[in-house]
C-alpha cells in the first residue's frame, strides 16, 4: 500500500519481539522429520483467527474457534503434521484439551491460552504420549533465533517442498513493529487436502476487536483467494497473535495507524498466499488471474477464483497452449453474469504481454509468442471485462502429473 | 422403474421407427476421420431441450434455444465436432444460419426445422464452405441402419475412447415405443471440455408438453449428477426428438403411459450418462458414489456430486487408496449441512464391501480387502447420512496422469 514504510525482512514467527519456536521430531507418524511445532508468546497476545468452512471440522479447528472466540489472550500455539484429528469424534476432542493440558503445564500458563493445529491425515487418532513427551522437548528447545522459526515451519510441512515463511517492519506512532508469519499447505476456500495452516505473529500493540477486523478484511483478498484443487480442508486455519511489545500507541480505531499495520498485515498475507498457490501440490508455475473492469468486486472475485480453479485452464498453463477459451468457459460457470462480447484477455510474463481475445472475438496473435509468454515459472492472465472499475486476482498453480502422482499415493 | 417392461436392444440413433443418420469426414479440423454428424426424422418431430448453463454459450445452444422454444417441430440435427462455435460473435451465429439453411435446402425442411450442435476448440470459426459441402453428402448418405447410427456417433467424439449409444423398447398403449440415443463427452453439469451432447430419438407419440417435462425431470438424477472435472462447457446440449411413428395413444397428460416413457427415458439416459462418466477423459474407473438416508433430495444430491467431483477423491480412487477422510471432507464442502458424528461410509464393487467409517469413526477393517474393493473397474462409496429418507447417486471417474496429459495436449 502506498505511504507506509514495508520492509521485508529475513525471518518467520520468531522476527517480532517476544516471540520463541521450536520444532522437533514427535514421531507422530513420520519416522525421521519434524512432525510438532510450538510459538510462544513471552507477553499474553491479543489473537484473532479464520477457520475452514467445511463442515467437517477438525477437532483442533472447533478447539481453536473456542479459544479465539472466548479467551482474553493466549501465548502458545502448537501444531503437528502427520494425523489431522478430524473425523474423530469425541476422543480426537479429548486429545485437543490434553495437548492443552501438557503445553499449559510446560510452559506454566493458562490451558485457555493455548491454541491447537493438526495436519494431515483425516480419521486417525492421535497418539496423545507422543504429543506429550514432544511437548516437553519444545519446551526445553524455545529460542527467538531464525532458526528456530525455520524448525518451526519445517515441522508443520507436508507435501509442501519449500517453507514458506516471511517477516516485515513497518513505522506505526514512532515505533518499529514487526510482522513475521510462517505457512504451510495451498489453499483456504480451496485448499489442498493437506490442509492450509498460516500463524502470524506481530508485536504490534492493537486491540482484540481492530485485530479481528484487519485479519477479516484482509483475508478475502489474500489467503481466500489462492486454490490448488477446489477441495475446502477440514482443518484450515490462520491465526495472528498480537502482543504489544513494540510499544507503539496501541490502535483501537481505525486511522492512520491502523491503515499502516493493514499495509503490512497485506504484506504477509499475500506473500504468504501466492507462494502456497506456487508450492501447490506438483506445480510447476504459478498461475495468476487477475481480473479488471469487473461490475462489482464480489463478482470480480468469483471470476478471478472460477479461471485459477478450472482443471481445464490449469491443464493449459502446464502444457503452455494458448487455449483462451477455456479461460472463457471458466468466467462463464463462475456464478458472474456478463456479457462474453466485452470480454478481452491477455497474458503476461517475464517474456512479455500479448492480447489474444479481444472484445468476444479472437485477436491476430502469433500462437509463438503467447506459447513463449506461457512457458515461464509465473503466469499472469489478465481478463478485462469492460463493466466497471472492480478489481481482484486470485492465484493458482498448473496441474501436472506430479498432482496426480502425489495424491493417488498420498496416505501410503 | 419396476412394473414397465424395458428392454435394451443393440441400436443408437436409428433404432425408433423413421430415424435415418449418417457421419461423414468433412475435414472441419481433423484430417481422417469423421466430423459431421446428420440425424433425419422422417416424419415432423416433436422437441425438446436442455442446455449449458455457461454464461458463455456457444452460438448453436442459441441457435438451438430458440429452435426448441419456438418451431412446432423440428426434424434434423447436425452435429460438428473439431470447433465448438464457441466466443465467435455474430459471425459464429451466421454459420448456424448457414448450416440450417444448407440443411434445409438439403433435405426440402423449413429451415427452423433444422438444429445445429458443435464440440470442440472454443474461439475459433468454422469453415461453412466444409460444413455446407459436408451437408450434401450427408443428405445422400442418410440411412435407417445400425451402421448408420455408429457413423453419426463416430463423427461427433472428441476424446471419447469408446462410442456411447443404447437403445430401449417399452409397451405403451399396446404399442412397442422404442427410444435409441447417442451421446458424446463426459458431462453436463461439470462437463469436459470436449463438452457433453446428447441426442434422443424416439418413436413414441408425446405431446411437446409431457415431452418437455419427462426430459426436465429426469435430468436432474442422469445426466446432471455426472462429472468429470468441474468445468461446464460453453455447448453442453440435451436434445430429445418425438416423432409419433410408433403409434400408441398420444400421451397428453400424467398416468400410465407417460410413466412407462418416463421410465424407458430414464434407461437411456442413465446408461447414456453412467457411460460418459466411465469415459471420462483419461479415466480408468467409474467412481459411483451413493448418498442415502440424506434429508432432502436436493442435499442428496449436492452431497454425492460434492464427492464424485472432487480431485482427491478421484485421485484416492486411481490410487486404490482407502483415504476415506477424503470423502468426509468432499461431503463436507458441499453446501449440505449434516452431522459427521451421524455418518457412515462403505465401499462396494464387484471385490466386495467393507464400512470404513462408521457414525463418526473409522470402522475397525481390513486395509488389504478395501484395497481390494477399490482396485476395480467400476467403485461404489455408499454414504449413510443417517438423517432421512432423501437418496442420489452420482458417477464420475478416477482422475489419472492421462487426464492432465490429455488436457496438456488437447488442442495441439
Amino acid at each position: 500500500m502506498a505511504g507506509y514504510d514495508i520492509k521485508q525482512t529475513d525471518g518467520g514467527v520468531t522476527a517480532a519481539k517476544g516471540y520463541k519456536a521450536a520444532g522437533v521430531a514427535a514421531h507422530i507418524k513420520y519416522d525421521n522429520r519434524k512432525d510438532l511445532a510450538m510459538i510462544y508468546s513471552e507477553k499474553p497476545a491479543k489473537v484473532a483467527g479464520m477457520f475452514t468452512s467445511n463442515v467437517v471440522k477438525a477437532a483442533p479447528v472447533k478447539f481453536d474457534m473456542d479459544i479465539v472466540a472466548n479467551s482474553p489472550f493466549v501465548q502458545a500455539v502448537v501444531v503437528n503434521s502427520g494425523i489431522a484429528n478430524a473425523a474423530t469424534g469425541e476422543p480426537g476432542m479429548e486429545i485437543c484439551r490434553k495437548t492443552a493440558k501438557a503445553v499449559a503445564d510446560a510452559l506454566s500458563i493458562p490451558e485457555n491460552a493455548v491454541l491447537i493445529g493438526s495436519t494431515g491425515v483425516i480419521g486417525e487418532q492421535i497418539p496423545i504420549d507422543r504429543i506429550t513427551a514432544g511437548v516437553s522437548e519444545l519446551a526445553k528447545n524455545l529460542s527467538d533465533t531464525r532458526q528456530a522459526a525455520a524448525d518451526a515451519e519445517a515441522a508443520i510441512m507436508t507435501t509442501d517442498t519449500v517453507p514458506k515463511e516471511v517477516a516485515v517492519t513497518v513505522t506505526i506512532g514512532g515505533k518499529t513493529v514487526t510482522i513475521g508469519g510462517m505457512s504451510k499447505g495451498s489453499g483456504m476456500i480451496h485448499p489442498n487436502m493437506c490442509t492450509m495452516l498460516a500463524y502470524i505473529c506481530t508485536d504490534c500493540a492493537i486491540s482484540k476487536e481492530m485485530l479481528d477486523k484487519a485479519a477479516h478484511a484482509d483475508i478475502p483478498d489474500t489467503f481466500n483467494m489462492i486454490t490448488v484443487d477446489g477441495d475446502t480442508s477440514t482443518n484450515d486455519t490462520y491465526l495472528v497473535l498480537a502482543n504489544g511489545l513494540a510499544e507503539n500507541p496501541v490502535i483501537d480505531c481505525e486511522g492512520d495507524d491502523f491503515n499502516a499495520f493493514m499495509a503490512a498485515l497485506h504484506y504477509v498475507n499475500e506473500y504468504l498466499a501466492k507462494h502456497m498457490a506456487k508450492d501447490g501440490e506438483g506445480a510447476n508455475a504459478l498461475f495468476e488471474v487477475k481480473v479488471v473492469g469487473a461490475d462489482t468486486k464480489e463478482n470480480a472475485r468469483k471470476l478471478a477464483r472460477s479461471v485459477a480453479g478450472s482443471s481445464l485452464c490449469k491443464a493449459a498453463i502446464f502444457g503452455h497452449d494458448s487455449n483462451f477459451g477455456r479461460f472463457l468457459c471458466a468466467l462463464g460457470y463462475s456464478g458472474a453474469d456478463f456479457d462474453p462480447d466485452k470480454v478481452s484477455l491477455d497474458y503476461e510474463s517475464r517474456a512479455g504481454s500479448i492480447r489474444v481475445f479481444d472484445k468476444g472475438l479472437k485477436a491476430a496473435y502469433s500462437e509463438d509468442e503467447a506459447t513463449a509468454i506461457l512457458s515461464e515459472d509465473e503466469i499472469t492472465v489478465i481478463v478485462h471485462m469492460n463493466m466497471g472499475e472492480a478489481e481482484a486476482t486470485a492465484w493458482g498453480c498448473d496441474l501436472t502429473f506430479d498432482y496426480v502422482k502425489i495424491n493417488a499415493d498420498y496416505r501410503s
